[in-house]
């Protein structure tokens, strides 16, 4: 998976040595001095909240759930997400946690202001690993964040969601199960609408989102709790840069059809001279 | 644009009357025990970050586009937009700019996590138009934020990017220009890959993504210093939820081609019954 990651951030333009060499602040100041070294790294002036990883204490996921459940009906998907993990960190643990606004993204509903992309559940646990986990290498030694995002990506893109049933549910009714096939709002709910001939202002769908982001909060905490238990494996595959050479996801065929087109390829490396020989 | 607001609003499950009502914490609190409360609405401990809006300084916007295309080579797109505003007001003004933690959104790169779902130029300025502004009505009185990610949306999606050209770019070759009809990574580069027959490991597709944040950063702040100026007006016109009753950008075409299909339309109202004359 490092050796994979490597590979991925150089084709963002950070070389191998940059990578390699990458741990912490004082790699983030050699890339810096790389490239330019305009700009001083960011770090937050109270010394707290760009320190990682954030202090991090085991949640209980069926709390989590049933926290995002109730929370959908105040601030929708992404900001339930978030706030069912900080709202009980900020009781656990305080300090970076009572400082993040947590009720600004309620924007991330309906794929950021209803335009769709990212359904705001996955979306708001990606940016809960990288807030608690802290931010892939170069800029730490670390990876993992980045893994638990195409972890949790691939995870919501295969479930036949929702999965999680709340306690005392707004709706009583049984609702239809669907696999998405991809991370985004537009793709999760439409299959869903269809399967369940229900409008997006229905009772139903709404009860339907609001079990997604329960689903995705109790993934997101059983993810955290492995990597805080030390156990924590990226199980994520698909790379969408590597098979097609393309930023994408795993549904190519839904929009593409049987031609999935192929990007522009790198021109095969020149063959290296030998190398001179040892002297004895 | 406000009666447009309440209506998707009330698509996402609150009422109409919470809306009309919503004004402040006040709304939130009157909102939260209408659907449980449960919760408690989040508020930052220390009492700043989440008063909204954030204390705002009109910045440069060709000074903002500069530092977002130098803090594309560390942090990428996504980070870069964040870092090119938020680096500036930690300087003008401080106060919450100060804890929040810029480095931790790297992952919005390639459409988080290499995904290719919302660029994360768009994706951080909508961040950063909702963390200054403050969250939509219901949780405040105000829609700007809101309407700000959907002019945002889609006047990237318009745009013959990349439109900003730095001061001394890394690549000095011509770059090809193209219109992503989308804010999805995934289209956005792909699109221009093609147009530039370049890999997206090349130097020249690095560029060009790092003039697109830095394009996004100058709109961006034209947005924040006209709200400063009290001249802020929403331009969006695409509603994706109103044409077809999902959730959606606006290249329909792209992947449904000619045929898209209709969402489930809620039934019509029932006729009202007369209303009782009035006593005389």
């Amino acid at each position: 998976m490092e050796e994979k990651l490597v590979k991925e951030i150089e084709q963002e333009g950070v070389s191998r040595r940059q990578v390699l060499a990458g741990t912490g602040a004082l790699a983030a100041g050699a890339i810096l001095s790389h490239v330019g070294g305009l700009i001083s790294p960011a770090v937050a002036k109270d010394g707290t909240t760009e320190q990682w990883p954030w202090p991090y204490e085991k949640l209980d996921p069926e709390k989590t759930a049933q926290l995002a459940y109730e929370e959908w009906y105040r601030v929708f998907c992404g900001a339930a997400v978030i706030s069912s993990i900080f709202s009980q960190l900020r009781e656990k643990v305080g300090g970076p946690y009572n400082s993040f606004p947590i009720d600004s993204f309620i924007y991330l509903e309906g794929g950021q202001a209803g335009w769709g992309t990212i359904c705001g559940a996955p979306a708001g646990a990606n940016m809960v690993f990288n807030l608690i986990i802290g931010p892939r290498k170069p800029l730490t030694d670390n990876t993992t964040a980045h893994e638990m995002c195409i972890d949790i990506m691939e995870w919501y893109s295969k479930a036949n969601m929702p999965i999680y049933m709340p306690k005392n549910p707004k709706v009583t009714a049984e609702l239809p199960h669907t696999v998405s096939n991809s991370p985004l709002c537009h793709l999760s709910v439409g299959r869903w609408m269809k399967a369940a001939n229900k409008p997006l202002a229905s009772p139903e769908r709404k009860d339907r989102c609001a079990r997604v982001a329960a689903s995705t909060a109790y993934r997101a905490v059983e993810l955290l709790n492995d990597w805080k238990d030390g156990k924590y494996k990226a199980t994520g595959e698909f790379n969408c840069g590597k098979i097609h050479g393309i930023t994408g996801q795993q549904n190519c065929n839904d929009c593409h059809g049987a031609n999935i087109p192929e990007a522009p390829k790198a021109p095969p490396e020149a063959p290296k001279a030998p190398e001179a020989p040892k002297k004895a």
